[in-house]
């Protein structure tokens, strides 16, 4: 915080003022603003991904109208500095420049703005335009010669020399136009240049840290499952062995993350049954978020899930599949977890000696005790605790954590344990489960998740998806906050799908992998199961308390549709971020239709998808073709991505007609045509 | 600007694990952020009115569900610190928080923000809900218990009695909903908020200046003359004592600031001659902006317009009649400038001895040079002389200033000069003449600039003045830029007064009083003056370079309709600055609608404006009786502001009729019916 005013010892009236002249006389001349990435005017810092550009915008300004320049500093994650030049972009009234760069590492970077007066360009600028009009020059050139003197006065070594060169040359040059011409050669100005005293350098008065990540930060497909629920008989319960044989299966499907929901002992006392029963009978598995019992806490494993090296095979197995093991991080005891015998002041304890319960309104967790961050006990060991809990996981070549309600969590905390984990392996990605108010969402990004949880599932209609994905592309979402659009979870059946059959799927599979660059499902979405508890958006029978065998084969399934919408996002760049959308024109209401490009334009991806499971829906539309800077009677080569058919579109408007039954979207990959 | 990464000593891996969970545990808890007024992320002061009430707004959120409390410290001018409570507003889900306090005196002041765990709301709101639900209370009421005690214990002298009579008092009753009566009984409330620890009490991480300005900073009708042209007799320089006759006229019209261009001795070298031309002719006055001679310069008078005690009378005057005085304040030199000669070194010289004149592309000044603020000899002297320059006139009691092109002045002079004259006297005025990019625009308003010139002047058909008048009551312009709307200047012919006729000088005037807190118009303005230099927005026979006698009784002059407006905006509040602008729909492109009010609805003015110059035009109009939460077919009082008739309008849907040539616009004060 900035001092209050008149906090600091005052100086008399006459030191006062001199101070004051001095400090303006010293202070930037230049403006730079509204810079770009930055979070909270450099406080968190904004997110890139390693290996892509990283595009700098500065709003930069001075008095008068003298020619700048500008240059972005970056600092990589091992502290040495690179510089891009910057160059201004159009239109010019906005005073707006850009540099980029590409960071060639994952791990905390960053950068500030350099901004200085280019005195030889404004030189060269009115000495060229002179020239031009047949204005005389001779009062100009003497200018330049002196220009050339000065140069050989502040410069040293071969520098020096070159000026040197360079001055005798102009002396003995005998016209005026040839004097001009040497000022103005690429080599002169290459030489000042590289003397350049940079008058008037100012510095943007923030450092923006940066957040480097690895691709699958942001491009990453989900698949979640109950790893007890891998079974053909309820009454058995599944085991890492069991998943052993579903990873072909679903990495044919062509995820690339598979997420369990917790993998820890389950706690006894208060265990939920069927349904969120409050009474478990004596064979109900219990829900994995009540963890911890007498056999260990948040570092063991559940033992009929398998041991430790079962584990580690199946990382590994996964690893070999080309899938990464994601866990869940729930920090939340069952009241059988160790820790409330170990350290009983990591809790806060009523006057009966009881533990509140968790909620997470309206939601009640009878089976689940929350520690206390702030308890005296706790600071720093049940901290500390946790972070190794999470390492442990780490050390096991566990990468990706899906953290369960972390906005129910103190923000300090989150901020320190992801800088921390990250700050030894920066390969490691943390995914926020919340799903609560959108200014806690971004400060979530914020901190350092590198994947959020969004409001995706709640969005349906046209004007809904228009405005949220819109949102997710503007600042501050676009630098802070990377939306993973699941479809489903454990948590909700959305509904929408209660009722929308296996075209509601199809939609939203569409939506969800076409949408974002990371999208995730909960198994049984493939099957397109969605019987609710009745007006909730539950799952009846969840699998949250239950063991759920399924028949991954049942007819009426979505694999293939999956599959093929993954094998898209793969070949296609475009598809692999949230970022590049725009939403173009179609009469009708029903029907939604977006592209998603690469900076480049080579990768174009155009995306119709009809909104209504139950009416076919078909529409007049309009071709980008300003996209390409092609005229309105240009034509268009597009190929289905869906079918492989290739065509060529001729005009502006076109109409399509989806129907749901079969597939109510289209994705069609267009270029101009050569 | 902060660090970059790895410039700190580096503390041993155990160690650094040590601070940094320290400081984590030693964040705050609570986010603030998005805090409004401010400008840049409280690098500039954001501006406010005397004894009008600040608005402070900030989102504020932390972890989990307990109950937040919040307050705004603010400091006035004189350091002392104050404090008022902040509330959460509509909608919750937004975590959108304000409070507001009132200034009671001009200069710099600020604030900044503090939130924390408000412990006993949250205890109260869980108790209430449960016993309201039945449910038993037994074991919430021994936590209220033990809440007194701890208050007991960390309370002193009568707070710590009061307790102790009230867990008293708590212990003897009987039942159970009494003791919950007495928890939540207002007194109780009292009592603990009185209190309260004020836990994870979380200070927004930045102090948010506020320059606080009287009225007329944001409220303000300015009438601009050249003193030299009050005269009959353009062979006859016009002087104060003429401007002194004048000043009733003037008066009259509703004008409470009477601006004047440079003031100052004219130079010789390189006068301009009428219409700009190269030669001046012997008798000719010369542009008031070729400032100094060898009768003296910025601190002088010019000889021809009388005498020092002449100007100090016409100040005493003006006030006398309800006016003040506003000086142009010009950096800028005639090249007889007694400063080329006594500090030679505040100039840039070329190698033939000459100065660079001056420019402002496209425009040349020939008869103009610059001073170079930042050559080795100008620091600080020139700086110094310049505010003493200003100074100098202030202490003459010129409390406003205009001020010519500041944007090719450098923007730390500014920043300095103008906190430098209102650190002693805080009444002072300075207005931006800057016609130039948005950037460099909005950055001499946060600066410091109290009021500036702005792009009114351009903005004509009814798309360009919604944007433009939207744009001006948004952030960041609304915080930190006071519109000042001219309707002419003697730069400005504006293409579109030079064909409109009468008409379009009374759309304009309407336009200008109504759209904005200040407004200003040129002599000249008011008998529809528009013959341009051909195809040029150049007055014809300008006055920059003649003395121009006029007869201000001509026929056609609209006179009448300026003292009307001004009038109206003096007896209505919802005038008086820019802010509060809301469009309304009316069936017609060439009629702007819109409301101003204050923030009470208690005034409520609502104005139609015809466009176009040529033509009648009418349409059918949408009555905001939304506005006042009336439903579509209320009825609404209407008072013609113009012509002081009333009426009362039924149902949502009115039409109107504006013809240019009588009044091309209309003026209603409306409010609901009683």
């Amino acid at each position: 915080m900035s001092s209050p005013p008149h906090s600091a010892p005052r100086a008399t009236p006459g030191q006062a003022q001199e101070i004051k002249v001095q400090a303006a006389v010293n202070a930037p001349r230049i403006a730079i603003e509204s810079v770009q990435p930055s979070l909270d005017h450099g406080r968190f810092a904004a997110k890139a991904i390693v290996d892509e550009p990283v595009h700098v915008r500065a709003t930069i300004f001075a008095d008068g109208h003298d020619i700048l320049a500008a240059a972005v500093c970056w600092y990589d994650d091992e502290g040495r500095q690179h510089r891009e030049p910057m160059c201004q972009i159009q239109p010019p009234g906005l005073d707006r420049w850009e540099g980029r760069f590409s960071p060639r590492r994952v791990g905390r970077h960053g950068f500030f703005i350099e901004a200085w007066w280019d005195t030889y360009a404004t030189y060269r600028d009115e000495l060229s335009k002179k020239h031009q009009a047949g204005v005389p020059v001779g009062l100009e050139l003497e200018e330049g010669r002196r220009l050339l003197v000065q140069a050989i006065e502040r410069s040293e070594g071969a520098l020096k020399d070159a000026f040197k060169a360079l001055h005798g040359r102009f002396q003995w040059l005998d016209h005026d136009a040839e004097r001009v011409a040497l000022l103005l050669d690429g080599d002169t100005v290459q030489l000042m240049h590289e003397a350049n005293t940079r008058p008037h350098l100012t510095r943007s008065d923030v450092f923006y840290p940066l957040e480097v990540e690895r691709l699958k930060a942001r491009f990453s497909s989900w698949y979640e499952l109950f790893p007890r629920s891998e079974t053909d008989d309820p009454h058995r319960h599944g085991t890492f062995k069991d998943v052993h044989k579903r990873l072909p299966m679903i990495r044919d499907m062509g995820f690339d993350v598979l997420y369990f929901p917790p993998i820890h002992p389950v706690g006894h006392t208060h265990r939920k049954g069927p349904n969120n029963s409050l009474e478990a009978g004596p064979d109900d598995p219990g829900s994995p978020y009540a963890i911890g019992s007498k056999e260990g806490g948040h570092e063991a494993i559940h033992p009929q899930l398998g041991t430790r090296d079962d584990f580690r095979h199946l990382v590994r197995s996964a690893a070999d599949h080309g899938m990464e093991i994601a866990l869940d991080f729930a920090i939340q005891c069952s009241p059988d977890h160790p820790w409330l015998k170990e350290h009983p002041g990591w809790f806060s304890w009523r006057p009966d000696g009881s533990i509140r319960y968790a909620e997470n309104p309206p939601k009640k967790y009878q089976d689940i005790v929350n520690v206390d961050f702030y308890s005296e006990d706790a600071i720093p060991s049940l901290w500390m605790t946790l972070r190794d809990v999470v390492q442990g996981w780490v050390d096991e070549g566990v990468k990706i954590f899906r953290v369960d309600n972390p906005h129910t969590k103190p923000l300090p905390f989150w901020e320190w344990l992801i800088a921390d984990i990250r700050g030894r392996d920066p390969s490691v990605i943390f995914l926020a489960e919340a799903f609560t108010r959108p200014a806690m969402m971004l400060r979530l990004g914020k901190l350092g998740f590198n994947q959020s949880y969004t409001y995706f599932t709640w969005r349906h209609t046209k004007a809904e998806l228009t405005a949220y994905f819109t949102q997710l592309n503007e600042p501050p979402l676009r630098d802070g906050y990377r939306p993973n659009f699941f479809v489903n979870t454990p948590d909700i059946n959305p509904y929408f799908l209660q009722s929308s059959g296996r075209p509601g799927f199809l939609i939203r599979a569409a939506l969800a992998t076409m949408g974002a660059g990371s999208w995730g499902m909960y198994s049984g979405f493939e099957l397109c199961e969605g019987a609710p508890v009745p007006s909730k958006e539950e799952y009846l029978d969840s699998e949250k308390y239950e063991i759920r065998p399924r028949d991954y084969t049942a007819s009426g399934n979505i694999r293939y549709e999956i599959t093929q919408l993954n094998r898209i996002r793969r070949e296609n760049p475009a598809l692999q971020t949230h970022l590049g959308l725009a939403f173009y024109t179609v009469h009708n209401d029903h029907i939604l239709l977006f592209g998603k490009r690469t900076e480049t334009q080579h990768n174009f991806i155009l995306v119709a998808v009809n909104l209504d499971p139950f009416e076919a829906q078909e529409g007049v539309f309009e071709l980008p073709l300003w996209e390409f800077d092609l005229p309105e009677d240009a034509p268009l080569h597009a190929e289905d991505l869906m079918s492989g058919q290739h065509w060529t579109w001729h005009g502006k408007w076109q109409s399509l007609h989806l129907e749901p039954w079969h597939q109510p979207f289209a994705i069609w990959r267009i270029r101009p045509v050569h």
